[in-house]
């Protein structure tokens, strides 16, 4: 099916292969979402159905591509992370976002009755996301990004949490809690929610306060034991994997259930349980 | 909210502006359609209400985004391109190919059930789309590009249309059909057609042989006579409008029309009756 | 010599391929001249010398790389040109660049001597070059770099002319004489030539206003009479040569002479006469 | 000193500023090399003279850039590498590359006349060098490029001692000696030296079979100990080390003494000796 005289121009692509060796984190985030929210009258601070929804979505994107190996979300943005050994479409840039972008969308769009059964989508108020991808060099700095994720959901939490209560319940005016909160540090948002209001923040659901923390459960494989600990680095003999040793990891991961977490992933705690995370080897199933 | 201690995990965040002056093409292509056609037993060798899913989300697409001036689509891929003076998104790769991907998934899963009411989406099964983008430093080499792509369809469908007349009518195994094709010419698959089916390829429906192009239907405005013709590269002037002039061409553009049409674009014609798709300057709209 | 362990390590270079069908300017720019030319005495606020070699380091590039079409130098600066039709090195930006880093540098330090007999080189103050690549989609936006060049000789030369005039003539402290033009226009600097120091800048050197411009010297080949202009844009079968048809055009341009001028470049003059450059195609060579 | 007509061109450039905190590798090679040794007629295998004017530029590379941690050279090529820390030129790709290129260049041109006195250099056969920078991402894998190069010198000084003494002393044609050589082994070359000629490749010197390994010289600094070890990744605090830091420790690199060594650098001890190499942080100068 040749198709000479035009078919030059796809010497204009260019080629986007990510970083060897490097941990590749697709960060997505709802188009609009502030107008979307008013439209369909999300809840304030937190809309729980949303939230759910969102992790919904994103456990499909984690069946889908078992490649992941942990995600975080928080309000409407998700963070899917690539392990440095994935060889996933050779690592291009544009198939990994678009196709973690495309297929999130879908799944969002599909469960929306499921999670809004009185609220039907009502274009052009269709939700959409875009997304983009950024690599890390070592554990040591994908952690940080995490953690930058989840302090963020932390700022933006007790901020929001402060204001809504002001307004809500308060009664202020929007400008009026806004200004007020201009300056002030966390503990004088949790001051004003608990003198004011008889709110203790950290009876605040886990969910609204930590985000939520996708991964797959495991065991650890009952290997030889190893010298090297969960979160040195990945060996390159490890990164080189053969293809056939890939697809097997593959398929030990598919079965793995994906989990929903409400958790710190900024202390080392969480990391230390679950070496398969950082590790990119699959452990053990849980026994039936 | 200063986030200070992780916040320098931004700074691993690459650059990846498009080339200024330059046309941008978003390819975007179904994942796995193959599979999925099977699944919800699309018809061989075209299945028109797919097609018309697939062209009503490109409509959404361009109506969504008013810096698009013409799209192209043939089976389960859409090209959408964006003229040179384009802006959107400081003319990011990433966001803007993902924000087309995301905008035609959420449409073509929201619109599903109208066109295919009695196929149901089931998961896994659900549609999603990849996508890039490509630049082209001036317009012959877009026309190229759509030639390409009209060139791709004509070869395609005239191929599919022969392979499923042998299989369906005449009763062929896959591979038997797939034998006698090979190494055949248009004209053989023609003769097969007439001959053996009496079937006249010309008489198949123009969306199957031509593909579905996009655009905003406009008359010309009215300007001071231009010594320069439609079909020259933009002016630099042009392309460095002021932030004002766009958003006044883009109001224009969002008042016009999309077109669905099933025509010739790679002769002439096509373009210099519609001089504004290259010009990127919107033409009056047509008197009501 | 098969080298398998660590050779994986290859896989780490990243494609750095322009874009097809571009201008691509390669501009280098001399390090730390300023203390360099402190060092080596030059003359303010033009060494003539110092240009003259600056011109025969870049008319051996010229020379060394049959693909440049133009080149344009002004101060410690050199700005190279390929036509879109470049193969080059398959268009490597960094070999590209690099090479004509190097080669200049070479010819630079070898060339030393003989543009400064007296005065020998001494490390660690070694003249060197630093560089980069920049793509333009057409001969107009080419047409406006070039013209940014010259318009900052113009401007650079004028200030550097009345400032070393004042300090140097009208015995001025550094101080002084830059507070006194801080917010001067071109006239204002003029007049003080004039009226102060009887000085008509339109008789300073050509070299001196307008910089060097490197071109090779042809006449136009007869050809049979195209219909196409020489500004419009380079056809894309042209920017699809043979490989055979390039080598023949290569040895043309090698035999054409290398002129270096002192002329307007921002005018259409200079490219009118000169229909090749733009072209890329090779005229005639001059009758002996 | 506005330009404003022109001045758009700029925005034409595009940003290629590397990941931080990752390895940078800046190999340059010789161009035409090949070619240059026959014109200046190199001794063969090795041309001592050759190589050490290679090792003497690339002190002056070194000594001119503190900031480079380690180089290696083999043949006429020779890689610079920069620490994760690094932040020259903002980790811009064309800046560090050209500027070691031309560095390198400017030094090798002026030195030829002190390591080849009876052999003047001749226009066109100047010598240049191209240059590309690749990436690590921890200290595993460039240690594992180090190991490549260095293994790629080994199975080429075999070779080539192997060939030249088959040709020079054994009186064989290039194309016997060739044809002979091919599918040999390491141990068939050895023992075609040895029980022909007589020649032990082990006693062969030290800097044609090792190539050449240039680092500074200098002791641990007495720190409080830290419990990390010397060949973790480095922190990455340390890689966000204020400016003022980084000026000081770019003065202690350049009082220490660069060292030009024919060792291994495959195996552990040589690194685990200089712990400042990797781990970034200069020790202090030994004692005079």
């Amino acid at each position: 099916m040749a198709n000479s005289r035009f078919e030059y121009v796809k010497s204009f692509e260019q080629p986007d292969v990510l970083l060897p060796n490097t941990w590749i984190v697709v960060r997505i985030d709802g188009r609009g979402f502030h107008k979307l929210s008013d439209h369909y009258s999300f809840a304030k601070p937190n809309d729980r159905a949303a939230l759910d929804l969102m992790n919904a979505a994103a456990v499909e994107v984690m069946k889908d591509l078992p490649d992941l190996c942990i995600a975080y979300g928080v309000s409407d943005e998700y963070s899917f992370v690539f392990h440095p050994s994935c060889q996933l479409f050779e690592r291009r840039n544009g198939k990994l976002v678009t196709t973690i972008v495309s297929t999130f969308t879908a799944h969002y769009i599909y469960k929306w009755n499921q999670y809004f059964p009185g609220k039907p989508l009502q274009p052009p108020y269709l939700p959409s996301f875009d997304g983009r991808a950024v690599i890390y060099p070592n554990s040591q700095i994908l952690r940080d990004y995490m953690s930058w994720r989840q302090v963020d959901c932390h700022i933006n939490n007790l901020y929001n949490t402060t204001f809504w209560t002001m307004v809500l319940q308060g009664g202020m005016s929007n400008t009026d809690a806004e200004q007020e909160l201009k300056g002030t540090v966390s503990a004088d948002k949790n001051e004003i929610l608990f003198s004011r209001f008889g709110i203790n923040y950290n009876n605040e659901l886990e969910i609204y306060k930590k985000g939520s923390v996708l991964y797959r459960q495991q065991y650890e494989l009952e290997e030889p034991k190893s010298t090297k600990s969960a979160d040195e680095e990945p060996s390159v003999a490890q990164t080189q994997q053969s293809r056939s040793q890939q697809d097997k990891i593959r398929k030990l991961r598919r079965k793995a259930q994906v989990v929903v977490d409400h958790v710190d992933i900024i202390k080392d705690e969480f990391w230390e349980k679950r070496p398969w995370i950082l590790s990119g080897k699959p452990g053990k199933l849980p026994a039936a």
